[in-house]
């Protein structure tokens, strides 16, 4: 397994492999999640490259920046095991080098829910996927479902510029007890971890009365809000159900869609989500 | 030569080129200056491809992309005789469907001189040679230095964003009497026609000052505009004297610089330029 620390590295590898090339982009501090997605690129693909880096473009001033968890060399561990080719770990400077001022925007779809309590998240999010897509030129990229408007803005960069790129959206792993596989649970305290699974828990009994039948949005929000309320401890950032394709909330659940919400436990905020027939 | 209006023959063909692949974006309506950088990718490259687009996200909401010339047919015989694989002349809804909303934006450096006179103009450009590079995929892409600041955007738009695309700039082609060629010359009555080497005259007696040692920027920028002044059918809009690297004003011309100007002549707007010690 290579690990790269320069653009200049990865493109020599590049220019010498041979067919498929998968690629998992990631934040580190990986956990089965990350490696479910490894798997996936190592099963269709060739050679699998996976990138660490916490990318500073897509933290609010306010945000976890500073304390988001990093540990390259149990990263690198873990990968080692998951027969990765080339690990891509760049400091922050050899992606945006003084000077550095290309922003790549998707639009409103990347201005709601995430988008709103996030300003400026996705439009990072879509510069650095777009650069680490130029660096890698993989043929393939995975990404998690946990972070679903997260996929739908990148499919939406991904078809716009015509990056030839197909992006693979993995199913979301989930704890024992529901909670979605994700880097800041290491933030939660004890107690906020007891109450975590209730986001899943809110958002499984939508989806069931959506299985029933139910298209009323409102009735869907109104049922994962009903169960996150029964936790003094969560704060309820937004609940959403929105058209799969654009992002927008809906009145009628007659397309695919996607039921999402993001809650604050303490100082952590969390995110979780469920498709309604999305394929 | 084949002459493809979708992205799909783009990527069937390019799937199966082997060897470079030199890449030519313009908006038709050849001239001289055109083939020249036609040429240049013929003699540097295995495979030739020229994009037709006039593409509407650069030009401002009053500006001359509805009377913008084009001719179709004259462009492909022009082309056919300089031996081209492949023409891209796509429908605008090729490019941009319903429901397209990402741009590209190279920041600042684009927000200067084109880019304050016509707002917006770059973002549209970067978005669109990102687009066209995605599908064409060339190894080198060539550009005219007539377009100074546009040269200059691009290569930091593939700079910042690590787009494995070589950037060639070819200097302008003239006119007998130093006119730059352009698609927009056509726009010119015969007496305006007559007035426009006023621009180049202009340039070249400040390029004539600076290769006699003179560095103070504004002394240049006011030979231009002198010259400039003698002609009452031309109405400024800039004169420029710009660090290279970041479009910014000089007062000292202690780096390689960019001589550049916009001026009008009746409802058709001209730009021209000289390079001041860049290589």
């Amino acid at each position: 397994m290579l690990v790269a620390e320069r653009i200049e590295q990865v493109r020599a590898w590049r220019g010498h492999v041979e067919g498929s090339v998968g690629f998992v982009p990631t934040m580190g501090y990986l956990h089965v999640g990350h490696l479910e997605l490894v798997r996936r690129a190592r099963r269709e693909n060739d050679a699998v490259v996976v990138s660490i880096f916490v990318n500073p473009l897509q933290f609010g001033p306010h945000e976890d920046f500073a304390r988001y968890p990093r540990d390259l060399q149990r990263d690198l561990r873990l990968l080692q095991g998951e027969r990765v080719n080339l690990v891509f770990a760049p400091e922050i400077a050899e992606i945006y080098p003084p000077g550095f001022t290309t922003q790549v925007d998707v639009g409103p779809i990347g201005e709601r829910l995430e988008g709103a309590s996030r300003p400026g998240h996705f439009r990072g999010v879509a510069t650095v996927v777009t650069k680490l897509f130029m660096i890698v030129q993989p043929h393939r990229a995975y990404f998690g479902w946990k972070d679903a408007q997260q996929v739908v803005v990148i499919r939406k960069l991904v078809a716009d510029l015509a990056i030839p790129v197909e992006i693979v959206a993995v199913p979301t792993v989930r704890e024992p007890d529901g909670l979605a596989c994700s880097s800041r649970n290491v933030y939660l305290s004890p107690e906020e971890r007891r109450v975590a699974p209730a986001l899943y828990a809110a958002l499984a009994r939508a989806r069931a009365l959506w299985q029933e039948g139910e298209r009323d949005a409102e009735r869907l929000r109104q049922a994962v809000r009903a169960r996150l309320a029964d936790e003094p401890l969560l704060r309820v950032d937004y609940v959403s159900v929105a058209d799969a394709a654009t992002m927008e909330e809906l009145v009628v659940v007659d397309r695919p869609a996607i039921l999402s919400l993001a809650a604050w436990l303490g100082t952590t905020r969390l995110i979780d989500s469920e498709l309604l027939g999305v394929e």
